[in-house]
């Protein structure tokens, strides 16, 4: 069995950690605040002192942090894994982050006798402790069948998507077409509310048809309930978008609704609401027609 | 059993009448062209001259045309259905036309002491052959109560959205929520092509998710595989649109993506493709983008 090193122990790291170790993984951890390490040391993983030192105690190096800068601090910057890394380990960023960034850290690497793979994410915490998550793989195929018994671990769907990069660039690819579908379950029911219709009804009535989502599924009734509690913050969906507008920008394909959808949302970030669920894009379309989307009601 | 009368006998038209035939209902019928009326007399309906002798041989009038003047002209138009309603009948008009021309068209019909619903459907051909379209139902509740036999015959999902105008409010709701989620859908998929990876493979890791859609599972891989018939025709979304918006004019309710993709798709119109599935709004997001989304293809 692989010794594992994770670094990143927050909502999602903590949780994937607690199921390695339950399948019986050596698992060796750091992060930046006390709380995740005490919760995993807890659970039977090992401490080091830094990402250098988690990297000489493994075999595959996994690290689940916030952005772009969060990785490279993590694995080529000082102190990073890169420094306690032997040739042949293999290092798994579960981040989401810049799809380029990835390929030049993956570079780095490389030079050292080191593969990567990069294996977004997505189920959010729910999934993470269920070990339920859709691992989205870039990478070399011979690197994904020596992690798939990790990966299984912690994840379900587990599809490998292309070569290094491209997991981060299909993770993208889901946060664009759900801000579209966000967007579109926003504006009907806030047209519902505004003509008149119970939006509640109206859901029911679409749900199951052409225009039903998980989204709409999912975030259109909390939004009548008027729910704005985070299953996945704005503030997050806000980074991956910007994270897609700008790979987007490097291949030069427009995106039109994802730039108005991430441009729709500053506002609920000004309004100091960046820790409100992505359901709270809403208020935006709310904000514009005047109106409040709300179970029941109908009209203004 | 009530009398049906049965104006409109196009693509959704013909097999909603030969249900209500097999069902064992008296249905009389009338259609702008032949070829409908003779494919209804030859599955045992009988034919009337026009909207108002049609109306003089039922108890209950439906209607199903394209748009708000077809509506008018079929009802309360010259030779129009109002010219042979006795008191105490039944209009349902099952088109998708404006929420605000249906309540006026009611109102029409009350001074004669006719009833009226709107019933606008989705579910496209195949739901109106195999009797399984979702019905969006605005009206009185008694009248609901009495036109839902008829209903059962023609649809699954028969829902009772609130007084007249609100079904029609919720078909627009519903096209709202599909042009959101398709932009979603096609920005998505040429993120992933310009990026290097295989939509195909895209599709499959983010189906499942919370990104998932019944747009994406039924349209994406028509996209991915280049097959641009219509399950549901680009000039019809166009027209349901354009109600949609002008509707959200009435209420005053801004819809920038709604707005956005009907502007995107003129381009697919003004390309002589309007009879195309609006799975062509791909098109118009590779166009932007100088790219073209194929399946197993990875990059330019």
């Amino acid at each position: 069995m692989e010794r594992i090193g994770f670094v990143g122990l927050g909502i999602m790291g903590r949780p994937m950690v607690k199921n390695l170790l339950a399948a019986g993984y050596d698992v060796c951890v750091w992060n930046r605040s006390r709380p995740g390490i005490d919760e995993c040391v807890a659970a039977g993983a090992r401490e080091a002192a830094g990402p250098a030192a988690v990297a000489a105690a493994c075999d595959v190096f996994i690290s689940m942090v916030t952005d772009s800068p969060d990785v490279e601090a993590v694995i080529t910057g000082p102190g990073g894994a890169i420094e306690g890394l032997a040739a042949g380990a293999l290092v798994i960023d579960m981040s989401t982050i810049s799809p380029a960034v990835t390929r030049d850290i993956a570079a780095r690497l490389a030079d050292q006798g080191v593969a990567m793979l990069d294996a977004p994410v997505s189920g959010g915490d729910a999934g993470a402790i269920a070990g339920t998550l859709s691992i989205m793989i870039g990478g070399a195929a011979a690197d994904v069948d020596r992690a798939r018994p990790v990966f299984e671990v912690m994840g379900k769907t587990i599809t490998h998507v292309g070569p290094i990069g491209a997991g981060q660039s299909v993770k993208l690819c889901n946060q664009v077409a759900i801000a579209g579908c966000l967007e579109g379950v926003c504006e009907a029911l806030t047209l519902a509310q505004k003509s008149g219709v119970d939006p509640a009804r109206m859901l029911d009535a679409i749900s199951a048809g052409a225009a039903g989502s998980w989204q709409m599924s999912n975030l259109g009734p909390r939004i009548i309930d008027r729910d704005f509690a985070p299953g996945f913050m704005v503030r997050l969906l806000q980074k991956d978008l910007r994270l897609a507008l700008g790979a987007a920008q490097d291949v030069e394909q427009p995106l039109p609704v994802a730039g108005l959808v991430h441009q729709f949302l500053h506002q609920i970030e000004a309004a100091g609401r960046g820790g409100d669920g992505t359901q709270a894009l809403a208020r935006v379309l709310e904000s514009l027609g005047g109106t409040e989307v709300r179970r029941g009601s109908t009209g203004d």
